[in-house]
């Protein structure tokens, strides 16, 4: 048996996100029929993680084991040729047996774009959230910048506590056997670098953020709260306060879906 | 009654071209049901031209008579809640009583983006033509330049004879009045402006061409003639014994509508 490693790009506009459910149109599904068409056998595909409807992906990472001999760079043309064009195989590559996409992630870059314009361009409102009220920019930028480092994040998680996204990073482990104690997520992660971009010529600001790992709904929920500062609803500081406390109901709401993109999955 | 000019930028993937039509859902369709709807009376809009299904714009201009008092800037706002966020209004100014959008405009640019990555992105599938084989860019620049200046572009227009998408510009006037001999088009165009650019960074290719009028699928035709000379099936200098000869079978084939944007009307 191969292990297969796929990079892969979407527009998550008119998909229910990545994971297979019934009855919705899903990246994983969309992409494990293709795969099944092309290789003449069921696969399973591991993706690094979910990311929610309408989210978009520019370098999720997913793997999954074939007996099929097609060359890498052919199995990626004949996807790319079957395949929605808002689904994208950028790369195909022959990993380690053991490879898991989700258990082996050390970092991911996630960024999420706000829109500051009067008027939000038809070529971009499918990839960017639309907030043209006053924000102060620096002080949401400052803001972000107290995230760095390692915290107890339930404050920006979504609440119902069997949604988390996905295992800590660095040191994940398969979840715990049938047999062992109801295993208690860690809501702990840690933020290597969070920074708020502005680019006034493309009137976009944008937040990219990169860590071990994210809880449900964690980096839309930040930008939320980052708005919240940019309203003035709440100081710079204030991040910290809702850290400590470990109370959803302290940060600021989710922030559209449509904003964010998976950049980048590191092993 | 007030006379008011409107800027319009659309994704024309999912529209079958700017005209109203039969029970396809067009860009002035939208546009009109829209207005009518706000100014609680039947509207008439007069486009600038016809973009066809698929092709975009970023600066389409279009008028139309009203006895609506809605200041401009709140019928902008106003459009632009209810259109779908695929049409979007840039601006709305009052013009004077006789500004008509298709007979007074002096001059329009193109532009036409040929995507030269092995793999086209999720996010620009809509906006670019694919076009990954092997082109050379200097020949087709060569020949997009020859094209500058006043021709007869007979052999780069559609063939039916009905289908021109404009008349000339400077010094238009509207169609003769019935009483008249049946009008013969002219295919005579000024192109003031014809070039390639080149953007490595993001293997783009794109043509801007600027005139004072286009002939129906004249731009994309001209893109297909390129792509020939670009291949090397046509030399830079034949668009020019292509231009002499008005004939439409020499010119390349019409190249696809998905990379064709309407960037700016002149008046």
């Amino acid at each position: 048996m191969r292990n297969l490693r796929l990079v892969i790009a979407y527009d998550g506009t008119d998909f229910h996100g990545w994971q297979r459910q019934p009855n919705a149109p899903t990246v994983q599904a969309s992409l494990e029929e293709t795969l099944a068409r092309i290789t003449a056998a069921q696969v399973k595909l591991h993706g690094s993680g979910r990311t929610d409807a309408g989210v978009h992906a520019a370098g999720q990472v997913a793997n999954f084991s074939t007996d099929c001999p097609i060359p890498g760079e052919n199995l990626q043309k004949a996807l790319n040729d079957r395949l929605p064009p808002s689904v994208r195989i950028k790369e195909v590559r022959e990993v380690a047996e053991d490879f898991h996409a989700r258990y082996h992630a050390r970092a991911k870059t996630y960024r999420y774009r706000i829109l500051r314009a009067p008027v939000c361009s038809p070529f971009f409102w499918r990839f960017v959230d639309h907030y043209p009220y006053p924000l102060d920019h620096r002080r949401m930028a400052n803001a972000a910048r107290l995230l760095e480092g390692e915290h107890d994040f339930t404050s920006f998680a979504a609440s119902s506590a069997d949604e988390d996204d996905d295992l800590p990073g660095a040191g994940n482990q398969p979840a715990a056997p049938e047999s062992s104690p109801k295993r208690v997520p860690s809501m702990v992660r840690t933020i290597l670098s969070s920074r708020l971009l502005w680019r006034p010529r493309m009137s976009l600001l944008t937040y990219e953020v990169r860590g071990n790992g994210f809880l449900h709904h964690m980096v839309r929920n930040i930008v939320g709260t980052l708005i919240e500062v940019g309203r003035g609803k709440l100081a710079p500081a204030d991040v910290l306060r809702i850290l400590e406390a470990r109370d959803r109901t302290l940060a600021g709401p989710t922030a559209p879906a449509r904003g964010l993109c998976l950049m980048k999955v590191e092993y």
